[in-house]
């Protein structure tokens, strides 16, 4: 809670969300960047890189509000702060990585602003399920290898296994799973029931980051080799004959085209 | 074709796509207006706000490549010239409507240039599938409304309306459909056909730019709404409870509700 300041110069009250991108700082858009200049405060996730903060002024407040799965910065609690801020400092920046209405909540707490009849901006970002990939030269469609692309959060809000997986594991689209990396045997299994042990996958790990990794195998073996290669949370998860185009993808075709031989 | 220029101080060739949003000049990356800064060559498509030009030197050439399924400017062709381009002048960025990897052919562009050994680099944009939406404050994903989300073009490459739109209508998740608006009387029927006929839709025409425009409906009467507004392409089309959110929706709720209380 911030205690009531009896400044005069309050400003009006709003809030712009914007979208941070996937990771590099400059995947920001030219919008957000100016919404960052008139910022008074900036919230910002745990995801959101540091460097974005040198867009807001060095008078402007900057709090670091965690990830919404830690629970000492609940929604609720983010919401209230998001609140506050605006009546007592004016324009407040609430920055989320990726886009803040893809899988950020951005609805909302737009919403919330909304009730209390303050001010809302929303500034789009680039979503690291269509950004990511195809900055790994993996597009979402091509040709005859898929028409469309399905994205999915590997858990649902309540924490299950979400149910469109299996529906998305039936369909020919190429599949983004964000957040699923924790659950991958889980969600590869069910790839396999489809008799899609050879689909191609690929994991992406900090996607767009410096320290960014890419591994690609096929779903029989993508579990095995997370763990090998100890690839951790944010990773993305594409499964899709898309993943083929990818150069390291050919080391795996030539194998598999060895083991049809036999 | 360009003539050869016999110019000795030609810079390394390179090639740079560039994702410019979804029409809001300001959408485009920080990463993407610095490559623009250091342009030679300019390749634009057509639905690319031409305010973003002014990013590039003023030397630099700049040349509309229209859109893809414009025959002038085929794929070939434009692939050619970006080669031609990069070979005499240096860096040529090629700038897209929304995101390259998505519905964009980048791969094909970047895999052309590959061939050459010609340096390239992709700078992902705001893809409008999953930025506008979201600046209706539309989510893609809600509580119990939506778990995940499924991209798809109206045709596919042959022209033909995508195969994958049977499965979509079937699913649980947010169906977002580019360049459908012209095949929608056939796109709801398959929705119809699976006893969706008052599923939420919304239908945004040139989302993000000055002259954007918004309609909500449901399957049943959206084709006819679409006439009536005069909507045209470019336009995308969301079906899934998730519309049921937009403020205008509140309106439809009201009148299907009376009807099922006859």
């Amino acid at each position: 809670m911030i205690l009531n300041k009896t400044k005069s110069s309050i400003q009006e009250p709003r809030i712009t969300l914007v979208g941070a991108g996937p990771g590099d700082p400059d995947l920001i858009s030219l919008k957000g960047v100016k919404a960052l200049n008139t910022a008074d405060v900036v919230l910002y996730d745990a995801l959101v890189n540091g460097a974005l903060l040198n867009h807001a002024p060095e008078h402007a407040i900057k709090i670091f509000v965690g990830r919404s799965d830690d629970e000492s910065f609940s929604q609720d609690a983010v919401n209230k702060l998001m609140i506050d801020y605006a009546l007592n400092y004016g324009h407040v920046v609430r920055l989320k990585s990726g886009d803040p209405f893809v899988f950020a909540r951005g609805f909302e707490e737009v919403d919330f602003a909304e009730s209390y009849s303050i001010q809302t901006e929303i500034i789009p970002g680039i979503s690291s399920a269509t950004g990511v990939p195809g900055l790994h030269k993996i597009p979402m469609i091509y040709g005859d290898l898929s028409e469309s692309f399905w994205v999915l959060s590997g858990t649902n809000s309540k924490g299950e296994l979400s149910a469109d997986l299996r529906g998305a594991a039936k369909s020919d689209a190429t599949v983004v799973v964000l957040m699923g990396i924790e659950r991958i045997k889980e969600i590869a299994a069910i790839f396999k029931q489809e008799g899609k042990d050879r689909l191609p996958v690929a994991v992406i790990e900090n996607g767009s980051s410096k320290n960014e990794n890419i591994i690609v195998g096929v779903v029989d073996t993508i579990a095995e080799l997370i763990e090998d290669h100890q690839i951790s949370s944010p990773a993305l998860l594409v499964f899709g004959n898309v993943v083929s185009l990818h150069p390291a993808f050919s080391r795996i075709r030539d194998f598999y085209a060895i083991l049809n031989e036999e």
